[in-house]
């Protein structure tokens, strides 16, 4: 089915007036089948129109049609919150734990941006573009917490995102990984609004970024691991058929003064069992990449989940985020890497597929294999 | 004897119109006993006064003393020079090859920052508070080259110099490394003036410096090494006694918008044979290294040789990269590497260690030697 | 007729390679009826593809069939150029004039972002939302240089357009202005690539740049007069009907760290024979502007010719200039001059209205003049 | 007296933890005769090590004697404050006026960088450079309130001090002004921290700071006027000898990417009943202007009050801050004005003059007249 035949699902946003929740918006007001119908904020907006409350900072208007519309408290019996297909979350994960449990308990389906349910073992953590066969344990959460319909479904931090796309492009083509290094240089508009201050990152480097590291060091193998085969538990990193080890992942995370678009510099050493690939076979595992997003045609997916850069000094945040609508990952400078196999350079919108996209893709996805109806 | 009891010893500065030449002008103007006596630069600017010329980039004025200098050709036959004890050179790679070969055979003495004699098996590759006793080649280059007085010292590029540093404390301290790994997060001012366009690096990270990984790779293991028994070669990172093998060296470096100071995030392997040491004692290494410049005590040396940081965020070029007047590296994050052995952050201030004040460093080391009169 | 009924016109671009070029080429390579044909540049890329030999720094890729385009000299001779209905020109100011006066003895017409020919009595300089009523000239032009075809048609430089629009919505609406005194706070990109060395700009503003306010000073006057009755001369600032002092302007203009974008600081004084309009009259006159553009319903014309932003803390160069693709004026901040009688901010999108836009819009009503066919 | 035999004086910091205080700190811990004695924060931070709880974010590091003093509550009954001859004040403006008043009540002695009491009819409003006479009123505050010897005297606002320096030049060379209009592009350290979030100001300009254009029009006056003959009261921009009118000030303020240093852009027209001084005049006044802080030359005090600039891109905040330790005020592109008589470009170091330089000169110069004993 076309996403243009498709009828009309009304969706939830909580945290509506946020950063992320900000992009939601942008990006839904024109999605072909998910129609906005409820927006969430703290008590303090409960009420009052959206376009007088917030402090929108994206570079298009706020939609005409949002601006009017009340805000409503993150209650799951608020105004308009039962009647959604979907509800997406990007509320800060001070309340989104409290907050998300109690609209699955009433029956909702959350797809979540904030961090809380990412370690759940009953929780998928979606990569759109990676891992959508994690859906299969939905069933198994349901189930377990006595449910009929209400789930929750949880995407990545944005720079494992952004890391985690060309590594299942490395998995798929030549197999299991055994360590990865990266480095990031992450943008300002990870950490939110107001978020960094400007005294902190102009002419600066700060590097650190807390609890970054340790999101990327654990995400990735839990992204790029398997089901069991009863789709009831998570393998990290590892499937029934290879006795797999967790891969080895070293993160160090800085933030630099970029508005979007997250860089990696990663360092990857393959599993040694195998015959290790050339630099040009590389390349193009990373070009002929194609992911179940975009097999199944969501109107979110990029053309190319993957654009690989020839130009020497590619990917820059400022000039390739938006590629593909920033649904994409760029990786360019592939080479020989002195003490691993091989290095390269990788850039992710972190406020769109590192963020909202990613959201709205996992339930586009979901609504293909009839988790959301 | 102490710096102020040394008598006056007349410099010359090549390329002193540019970044670096700016910067030598600067630190020499108060220097306790160099006194700047004769200033080249291109054909174009020859013949005219200093303070007319130039495009002074620093935020303290043009010494008073200085502005009406006439700036010479940069032929060792050009006023002054040849009364020169010392001769600076800060010019580009494109002609200091020529010009300080020039120098060097018309008897005069260069400590040169650019990249053209790195390599050279006769010239020393000096960073002042890791390798002072490579000077010791100076009788050789010029027995080898048939001269009496004239040889060439260089220092290391700007991002070397700042990892290296922490690399020899922990080869002091700890025995050998295996393996390091390092992403550099570069400032502007590494890349000259007018350098990097404003358009390419506002809101920006560009992932490449031309020539720049090599070097990091090359010059820390020249650094490094040692000296054979009859100061006659170099040993990359070896000496007679133990059975070394280079340095597995790894860098991508990156340019970001930060006027001075370049980052680096560095991840070390100990040689195996050895146990290895816990954070607190690689902690404890850090802060006690001593260096010969410090033991000399000449005027340049910071009093400090690495600073460590303990705040989680730091160190940050815009905060840090004027202790110790920009002359020290300042190390923080020393943690545990899930990879390797140990991950820290590196801070240089890449226009005073990182180039100019290395080379003054190194020439006050050499007069302490005697080997400048 | 409505612009997809038009038929297809040739077009060329001079200075292809360059900032402006860049943007005719991705502005022009989804237009309507636009189609480019021909791309020019300097002796030394001629010959080449497009894509191999540009810098493109736009953060839209290269069109597909753009990038492998032979590059032209800049020659009414070359390949292709005879052929086009209209030429646009982003030449550097040292070459546009000779080259332009070439084309157009060559019977072809001209859309020039270049100064050369601004102040040239015969050649209209206009803003498209101002005084395309200016083409009138043409005729004249043609004429008294024994021409069939060709003719030289200018833009207003980015600051100046952004200054202008506004002001021809206070005249339209209250009459004659007196004096205005203007401070801009200029984008980096205004100055075109490689521009404004980043060691320059990063946390600083540079408080001048050349030649320009001698351009807002004067370009502003001849936009707002008009022509004589036999559309043979411009008045500054007046007509024949009313006997009119140009307007006294006074500018300081300074360049910022932001990428797109030009911010203008305006207090305005009306002409003192009729009573001054309020505030709220004001802001109703620029909500209510409405240009000729517009009203031919050109394909570039911006939906609003003047966005008025109510916000106290806008129009911002990061968040407001994409509005309308860059085509409209924003204006905020109005309120009483305590010295003058209005005081307001205004912004426009440099590289756009301000410049490629402004080229294209002038070109696309002379088409619905018939002046292009 | 020189510095050097003035017997110490304890002081005390109110808001020490803050980026103003922070700057009090910095530049009292290296002074000759100012000794800190106690520290004030809010009641949170009270009763712990100074360097404990401060996010330090000055580019020296803590004095190392400051580190473990115990920060107090801002009561004049805290430990120590009692014994100081002098306490600064960098306190909020939500509580300044509060526990100012307290301090005064208790007969401690105030120079506060806050806006609560420049309005004030008994407090004078002193810029150093410009209206140390207006210490004169202090006899009459201290008897209105019936106090022996606690007063309270402010600085102020940075932005006005960069502006009302050169303002001060041009009446005393010229006589009386009557019209300035002036657009600002402020740093965002006048904020304070964490202050200005970077996604609203990195490639960006905000043209709005809350209160800050009234603040320049208002105190510009008061600034400029005279005390009547009995002390007892200000009379703005007037003294009893001619009849003046305040000056009519329009100014806009917007802020800009850049840490430090303030930028003004200046338009002045002179009251038309003097014969008009040329160009070159102006500057001569700009440059011979002496003011009483360097006659009584206080340890803060520039060597130069105004620096005026020669080159035509100057003064830029990141090269010219620094100036005299920022005690100046940088002048430059001074040049005719097509609407008033003169126009040029104001530079302040908005967190030394325009704050914690001003309040520590004030009290410096309160010592010399006997005020502070």
């Amino acid at each position: 089915m076309s996403a243009g035949d498709r009828k009309e699902i009304k969706v939830g946003i909580l945290g509506a007036t946020g950063t992320v929740g900000q992009r939601f918006i942008q990006l839904l007001s024109s999605h072909p089948y998910f129609k906005i119908h409820a927006l969430g904020a703290s008590s303090r907006s409960a009420g009052q129109q959206y376009g007088k409350i917030t402090k929108w900072k994206l570079n298009t208007p706020i939609p005409e049609n949002i601006k009017s519309m009340i805000v409503q408290e993150c209650k799951p019996t608020s105004g308009g919150f039962s009647e959604c297909g979907v509800v997406f979350s990007g509320l800060d994960a001070d309340v989104a734990g409290e907050i998300e449990e109690a609209f699955r308990s009433a029956e909702l389906i959350i797809f979540s941006n904030s961090k809380n349910y990412r370690r759940d073992p009953l929780c998928p953590l979606i990569v759109p573009l990676v891992n959508p066969s994690h859906l299969s344990i939905i069933p198994h959460q349901k189930k377990s917490l006595g449910l009929e319909k209400g789930y929750i479904v949880t995407n990545a931090n944005c720079s494992t995102t952004g890391l985690v796309v060309p590594l299942a492009a490395l998995e798929k083509a030549f197999g299991p990984l055994e360590t990865v290094m990266v480095t990031t240089l992450q943008a300002i508009s990870g950490a939110g609004y107001p978020g960094v201050s400007s005294l902190d990152i102009l002419d600066n480097v700060v590097p650190h970024i807390s609890g970054e590291e340790e999101k990327i060091e654990w995400e990735t193998n839990k992204i790029l691991g398997g089901l069991n085969s009863n789709n009831e538990s998570f393998n990290l990193h590892s499937d029934e058929k290879e006795n797999l080890k967790p891969i080895n992942v070293s993160a160090t995370t800085t933030r630099v003064p970029v508005i979007d678009g997250h860089t990696g510099v990663v360092n990857v050493k393959f599993n040694s069992s195998r015959p290790k690939p050339s630099i040009e076979e590389i390349e193009k595992a990373f070009r002929e990449f194609k992911c179940e997003a975009q097999e199944l045609n969501v109107p979110s997916a990029p053309e190319q989940a993957i654009v690989v850069h020839d130009l020497p000094d590619r990917p820059q945040p400022r000039l390739d985020r938006d590629l593909h609508n920033g649904a994409c990952v760029s990786v360019g400078r592939i080479r020989p890497c002195p003490v691993f196999d091989v290095k390269f350079v990788c850039l992710i919108d972190n406020v769109r597929l590192g963020a909202a996209t990613s959201s709205i893709m996992n339930a586009e996805i979901a609504v293909e294999k009839g988790l959301i109806v």
